[in-house]
């Protein structure tokens, strides 16, 4: 039985009762949610990563992409980017790999990797084509054999764009678009379908997926391979178009008693940020909303860490359950380990941001005690509690103090320090 | 006449149409804004900065500061971060020397600085006396006259922290707080008022303050020493008491002819920052809001520049006219040449991101210009148009790819190529 099955059933799985434990909740909670859909617990039964909830009610979580690519196919380096992802406390990490052989890299990633592991398998069915003269002659065979092996190898959620359908292409060929397709799975399946002038395989074999997906338990995270590029899309009738569609797949992942989340934008307005949360909260009755940002400008390749951390924070603030972090890299070349580590700290800035927004249990208590600790000067407490202790002795120790209990912007003049004397004499 | 005098009587001065120039707004729009108080354009008449409006309408500008402490009291490091910062795009910026000769390391700044400058006369003041054995026996003489000299100088905006009043730090005192006051300014106040039993002199001699700007045009920015320094104490009683004080006295400054600004947090949570706005917008009659962050969690020291993007977006987003910046070194140290680059690009980031969300004319045209050159692979166009070219450049190289056309994420696979074909085949 899936987690969503036993849920269902009324009875509180090994992973639920750990999840509660984690997010101190009440492990009823925790299985209703599953039950209803708005939680996930990603877990393949072939392999035992970290229990990790998503959806309604958690701490927002945060995803690590890594993985090679044909121009960096090295499988080392890539487990190098796993360990700096997860020692920054990632929550899940996904193996994007395109670059090498993807199954024996695919299986590397996955015995060293704790916490939950996704793929996109079409990356494997489509690079397989790709070298073999073109995407379009992938064999749908093909595709649903590389998802079948994924699950047998352990991976814990999947995305599969199942809403690029001739549905969502027909209302993007009628609109028009700035950056037309970014999803590098979206633009595959767009592909095939254009140049075989076929309907999307992952939409008319959706059952075919629901059954391995069951056997497993593997989480289907429906891909919004209709997700903006650029401001100018944001919110647009093919985004929409296929989060409608995606809305009905989650109800008949539901039925099916396969666990499914759906993924979200992009690049957005702050301004349009919410009614996208809303919307999806609303077409896909409460599933967890997993955001690549939002990205709330384009302008700032270098920096798209801080561009969706900005999106992400306000994302999570309105209901966003798991944010997929962005790295500094983004839009100029593969992350490095220093980019990743960068990534995971900002993404991880917005998640908590978020939650302290939405309330989550315990979020606005960490930042308590940081506050304590700062009143009081306690340099060695902050560094503990700080989101990157690394970063923190390292700024501290490069700009020393004449005086050990301040820090060198106000050194004597501390505000922390001066008002004391006065505010609490009595 | 101030600025605030010409555009009251219906005329537009140059500094007007220059700055409805750079914004691409009538001149009329621009005048009309600053004899009702809702746009300033700092500009002290005995020197000519580039021209800066700020305000309703306008473009979200930036505010860098740098400045000497006791433990680093080198004029010349303080000389580089200018231009570091003058360099990365910010429109103003304030010299916050607390260390050395601090007349004398003003005019070297003023004379090197060109865009507008502020500063906060009473760390002169302050640390004068402090050095004769304590802020408490500041002579309030003493600190007119330090106004008077930064006035005369040429400095076209300056911090004068006229809410902490007997009333704000009694509020405070009754309710208690986490991290109590954390502006320097609002601190050396506080201890001056308790420890002589006194009013606060910038607010009883309020009138004197104002004859000192209106004779060379210096624009009053309202301090908000009651500022929260932590998220437990954000919108709380005392930083709303001290936001109705300066409510009051910006009526007061507009009715003497003189331009005003208002001051705003500090720490506050993702879902208190509009009503923040708000408030301020109300209670100040839309005078210009100017804020530190806001920083939406207290756990990230290391990264409280991306903390403070992601506050500052929301702000400026819902109304906030100039932006702060808040280095990387925030809670940790002064910061070095470095962390005012990126704290001056990730401030830049917010401001643009707001702008976007609230409107500002052009804001739009600059991502619709990169989704462009980014949709037809045009890397020259694109770094180009990067909010930092140069880190545009350094990541592009730093991963060199087998096709000069994509980057080494995707390569062969680059999503914006291989729909290409398909999609506009037609």
């Amino acid at each position: 039985m899936t987690q969503l099955e036993i849920a269902r059933s009324g009875r509180i799985s090994p992973e639920m009762k750990a999840v509660a434990e984690i997010e101190r909740l009440d492990p009823e909670f925790v299985r209703e949610g599953i039950a209803v859909g708005t939680i996930v617990i990603p877990h393949n039964k072939n392999r035992s990563a970290e229990p990790c909830g998503i959806g309604g009610g958690l701490r927002t979580k945060v995803n690590a992409n890594i993985g090679t690519s044909p121009d960096f196919p090295k499988v080392q380096d890539e487990l190098d980017k796993l360990k700096v992802a997860v020692e920054a406390g990632a929550d899940a990490v996904m193996d994007l790999s395109t670059g090498g052989d993807l199954g024996a890299v695919r299986k590397v990633i996955i015995e060293n990797c704790d916490v939950i592991l996704g793929t996109v398998p079409i990356y494997e069915a489509a690079v397989k084509s790709a070298s073999n003269g073109s995407v379009v002659h992938m064999s749908e065979d093909d595709l649903f054999r590389v998802i079948e092996r994924n699950a047998e190898d352990g991976v814990d959620f999947i995305t599969v764009h199942c809403g690029i359908t001739r549905e969502s292409i027909g209302r993007l060929q009628e609109q028009g678009r700035v950056a037309d397709v970014v999803s590098r799975g979206g633009a595959f399946l767009v592909c095939w379908m254009l140049g075989n002038d076929r309907e999307n395989p992952l939409y008319t074999r959706f059952d075919d997926l629901l059954d391995i997906c069951r056997k497993h338990d593997v989480t289907l995270s429906l891909g919004d391979g209709m997700r903006p590029g650029s401001l100018a899309d944001a919110t647009d009738r093919p985004q929409v178009q296929e989060l409608i569609i995606l809305g009905e797949l989650v109800d008949r992942s539901r039925k099916a008693g396969v666990q499914a989340m759906v993924e979200g934008p992009g690049h957005v307005p702050i301004n349009q940020i919410v009614a996208n949360v809303q919307i999806q909260k609303t077409l896909c009755k409460g599933a967890p909303f997993y955001v690549l940002g939002p990205l709330v400008t384009d302008v700032a390749p270098g920096y798209d860490h801080i561009t969706s951390a900005i999106g992400g924070a306000i994302a999570a603030a309105a209901g966003v359950d798991f944010l997929c972090y962005v790295t500094p890299s983004e839009h100029l070349g593969l992350p490095g380990p220093d980019e990743v580590r960068e990534g995971v700290i900002a993404a991880r800035i917005a998640a908590h941001a978020g939650d302290i927004a939405k309330g989550v249990r315990g979020a606005m208590d960490w930042d308590l005690q940081m506050s304590l600790a700062r009143k009081s000067l306690d340099w060695q407490r902050q560094a503990e509690l700080a989101i990157d202790p690394i970063a923190f002795k390292k700024f501290r120790s490069e700009r020393a103090t004449s005086a050990e209990d301040v820090c060198s912007m106000c050194s004597k003049y501390c505000a922390m320090k001066v008002v004391d004397e006065y505010l609490h004499k009595k």
